[in-house]
């Protein structure tokens, strides 16, 4: 039965785990296969073809263990390759931008949308594209926050030098006057209470985990793929480099153990 | 002739510069190849057999340019990869690790050295190692700085929040009482002024781009290949990936501009 089989996640690293935290909490009954790409960790500074050569062969490894839908859980590979990669393939994908730029239209009162995210998210223009297609009238400010990723794999992410380094990058997107605020990467989630402080409590942070999560269980209630056996979940988890350092941080940012993280050689897809 | 050919380095990505420009302070006569991988940054995460692999295939790529003498300006490939690498060709090699611990030695008085690296570097072991073959003794303490290398890589090298990191890791450090602390990433000479402040003016830090740059010096007088047909240096740079966001970053490890960096597939080598 289709709708019995696992939902599968491919990130660069680690950050997608943010989705699939929020998946456990709006679909407690589905089952997730996810490939973290920590071996050619991270996609953001790479050229547009690699990225898509990696993206195409993350997606044949998550066809081969037969999931019922994609998703792209991972910034860079939805902003640059996504598009592309789904046309090619005759399973439904969804990516992280278009659901963040759906709820930030939604959200906004103002017209003036922020987005942070990787330098490689914020240069490939994909959110203020996907906002601009839903309503050209929005005025977007976009800005890379380079060091938040690796201060939330650090574990920084609640100390004072965090918050120094957001007050440094989020002034210019005060002095624009947003109301509305998209994290454009999956590690932001974990620093969203020292942007929350640092930006204004009257800015509406918009998080892409919660909101893909949401696009997610929706596309699947539609489509009737809803898991409906009753059996015990089963989550697997599949790295393609040694998982000596996936496992603790991926555990910050699930929120629980993972036991048996099973190694990949994906350049062999 | 041979002492006319250029000196060849290899890199993960830019930090291994700190090298090249001591070599251009130290012996402004030689030319430089210089190729920086940067489009399979960082090694330090990757397993062993994924860095000896990348490694010998930027050895390959350098003999090709016809260099004279080989620089692994990386401490992750010094000290995982370069004994092996070295071992299967046959010209002469230099990597970051000993010309540091050699200089360690000379400089503690208290028998107590501190070394300060990525988590890859610190989980080697491979500058007690070294340490070790020339004193057992001495003792050795040893600390993983992660978020150093991303806030050079910003440029916030001089501001508070890379202070505050900076008296966080090394807290440990000081309680130890060392006397003498090893850089041991080539990214961490831009961080010197911020980790002498929080460290103390008694701690005598050692540079290991400077240290090696002197033992390549040395090395060179002694087999007489010091560059000696009075002609213009030719320096090249390549690079395995777009070179966009690669040129800013090597002019302010180089603090000189950079025109003309070459891309290069090194998959090929």
């Amino acid at each position: 039965m289709m709708q019995n089989k696992p939902i599968g996640f491919f990130d660069s690293g680690v950050g997608g785990l943010t989705v699939v935290a929020e998946i456990f909490r709006q679909l407690p009954d589905e089952s997730v296969v996810y490939f973290g790409d920590v071996g050619r960790y991270p996609y953001g500074p790479r050229s547009k073809d690699i990225i898509l050569q990696f993206t195409r062969q993350d997606v044949a490894f998550l066809r081969e263990q037969d999931v019922k839908f994609i998703v792209a859980a991972c910034n860079t590979a939805s902003a640059v390759a996504l598009e592309t990669v789904a046309a090619e393939n005759d399973i439904d994908m969804l990516g992280v931008i278009n659901p963040g730029a759906r709820a930030a239209i939604e959200a906004t009162r103002n017209g003036r949308i922020g987005i942070i995210g990787t330098h490689a998210t914020i240069a490939s223009d994909s959110y203020p594209k996907a906002i601009h297609k839903l309503d050209d009238k929005v005025k977007v400010f976009s800005l890379a926050c380079p060091l938040f990723v690796p201060l939330v794999e650090e574990g920084y992410q609640d100390k004072q030098a965090a918050r120094l380094i957001a007050e440094d990058y989020l002034k210019s997107l005060r002095e624009v006057k947003i109301d509305t605020l998209v994290l454009g990467c999956t590690h932001y989630p974990l620093l969203k209470k020292t942007i929350q402080d640092v930006i204004g409590s009257d800015v509406r942070l918009i998080d892409s985990a919660t909101e893909t999560a949401a696009e997610a269980r929706k596309y699947l209630e539609q489509k009737g793929l809803l898991r409906s056996d009753g059996k015990q979940t089963r989550h697997k988890f599949y790295v393609s480099d040694v998982p000596d350092r996936f496992a603790p941080v991926a555990e910050r940012f699930l929120g629980r153990r993972i036991d048996n993280i099973i190694i990949v050689d994906i350049t062999k897809y």
